[in-house]
């Protein structure tokens, strides 16, 4: 087992990585104290792995109830969130009452804002179950659902009390979900890590094949580079805004596409790769080292061209609600140097542009 | 003008009291830096004042739009919360705009709410119209809604950047809604200040005449003293559950009568007056105490009695949901002293005793 400490003061918590956490008892003795748990889980999720679960927290002597989630983001909303506040208050959970989300990053997401908000505050610990949330999203303490003009338009700033990252879990990811997250992974390489960009295009098929090793190497490593730049800029005041490397982008595609179609991962590494591309054009980035992240996401089976009926209109029209917008400008993340990230405001007619050239370069 | 400090680290802000403030443009420049501002009002209070306010705003150069809410703790949902989002995201509102609540404590909590949970968190600033809000819950940083099973059990901290109080807007306050507030002041009174106790028995005449000189005193007052509790205990662990003395029972008859027939405050008074009962036969607080505490609720034209259609068992029941149960226990705030409060863990048979009993009394 790996830990990995997330050190914010009175918000401080520790990540524990390894295989078959999900099955230890003193660890969850020690990490979910409170007497009563609400297990919050997807009806994907929740058959495969909950009443384990929640036998052995009985048999701790927990009062533990189960919400199951429809899975999908296209649920993440505020409607779903009250079907958590019901649950919690039918199961007369109080303050010092506790919810477990066991899931993926929709499950993290919507477990954690139920706990930000509910009674003012509860805590929450994550037992995040696909790859994306074990890189990403289970660590930092961001919550929130989408808004239907924007994703994770509503939320809140709520640190776990502890993140359990049982690798174990992996071995039941759908493929596309799997490679999804490997988007993440390679995200933390090109932002701050040029080592780790080497050490995963050598590593690269032994990740596909899951080789359990590299995956608890894969995972330590990017919840380190997650846990220093949370701890770095905990609000995103600054550079944890780094960590939105192909997101605007991504974002974008997802809410274009209705948030069903594809994968938050798989919208990521497109959107990495027109970042890449913006970052050839307005930072000099060399051509050969796009091509080489072209290389690396394609490797990872993850796709680099947008959906085909995007138009950069489009992308615009969507990017103009984002949260990174300043007073009209957009601010892109984009790559000086491969392992090094920056932000710069650009002005729309600028952005069209280059999106302009890309797709009908993409379409020659 | 007076000013109050609430010192939380990187979270402080000033307190604001005086009359004409909301008129004051120097003071709204400081307080509102932001390029674009959504005012939450209601439709009582906006008619009477949004539109001055949004002038002077849009000559400041703001960008400024009004947001009306229906008037009434019955709206105080998350069905009237996603409203707010929608005319925020509408306005193409970002992270550095602003909130300006202006309106009493349902508009404060649900303005606040909406800043604490849009784009995970944008500033905002009270702007109190009501008593009850400019000695309460404007400041402290408590926001949140209702849920049909109690009370403000959605909610988040979040500190306002600001607060304007301006006693102008009390003129046209009705005599209800009023004393209402007053029974927050008598409130700080009771739980911490016995000298303030002695002046508000000696100036309720004053008081209820509305003397603006007296109004400044009281206000900023009961503000020093939100906020010194605030500032030792921000997150309620210990002292700040103090501020809840009357508030179990008073909640109790709000959810009970469906938060529309009773004002916060009356339903506070007549709570404060059966914790008052409470701290008599748990506490030993003399008869004679009890009875000038009656006496000055009354002087406030405030009930002191509960619905009275409504039984212990009513009580109990919506009790047992209450944030600050642990456990089974239902923790009252009650008084062992005039001017000093504390917290005592009663179980349920006890309450309903003593409920019935008090309750016996009152019939007879």
């Amino acid at each position: 087992m790996r830990q990995v400490r997330v050190a914010l003061g009175d918000r401080s918590y520790t990540i524990h990585i390894g295989a078959g956490l999900a099955a230890n008892a003193s660890l969850l003795a020690d990490a979910l104290p409170a007497l009563k748990i609400l297990v919050v889980s997807n009806n994907t999720v929740a058959p495969l792995y909950a009443n384990f679960l929640l036998e052995l927290l009985r048999a701790m002597g927990r009062k533990v109830h189960l919400f199951e989630l429809p899975d999908g983001e296209a649920f993440k909303d505020v409607t779903h969130i009250q079907g958590i506040y019901d649950a919690l208050i039918r199961h007369d959970m109080d303050r010092h009452s506790c919810i477990l989300a066991l899931g993926g990053g929709v499950v993290g997401d919507m477990a954690g804002f139920a706990a930000a908000t509910y009674q003012r505050g509860i805590a929450f610990v994550q037992m995040p179950t696909t790859l994306l949330a074990q890189v990403d999203s289970s660590v930092g303490g961001k919550t929130g659902v989408n808004h239907p003009l924007g994703k994770n338009m509503i939320g809140a700033f709520k640190q776990p009390a502890s993140v359990i990252i049982d690798i174990s879990f992996l071995r039941s990811l759908p493929d596309r979900e799997f490679c999804s997250g490997l988007a993440e992974v390679i995200k933390y390489a090109l932002i701050r890590d040029r080592d780790f960009l080497v050490w995963l295009e050598e590593h690269m098929d032994r990740m596909i094949a899951r080789d359990p090793q590299i995956l608890e190497e894969a995972i330590a490593r990017s919840c380190q580079h997650k846990a220093e730049v949370v701890i770095n800029d905990e609000l995103e005041q600054g550079e944890r805004a780094f960590l939105n490397f192909g997101h605007t982008f991504g974002h974008a595609i997802e809410t274009f596409t209705g948030y069903n179609t594809w994968l938050h991962g798989e919208a990521v590494a497109a959107g990495m790769y027109l970042a890449a591309s913006f970052s050839s054009a307005l930072y000099g980035l060399s051509k050969d080292k796009v091509a080489r992240i072209k290389t690396l996401l394609e490797q990872a089976r993850l796709p680099i061209q947008p959906p085909t009926q995007m138009a950069s209109e489009d992308f615009l029209n969507i990017m103009r609600h984002d949260k990174k917008v300043k007073d009209g400008r957009i601010r892109l993340i984009l790559l000086p140097e491969l392992g090094r990230a920056d932000v710069l405001a650009v002005d729309e007619p600028v952005i069209k542009n280059q999106l302009d050239q890309i797709m009908v370069g993409q379409d020659a």
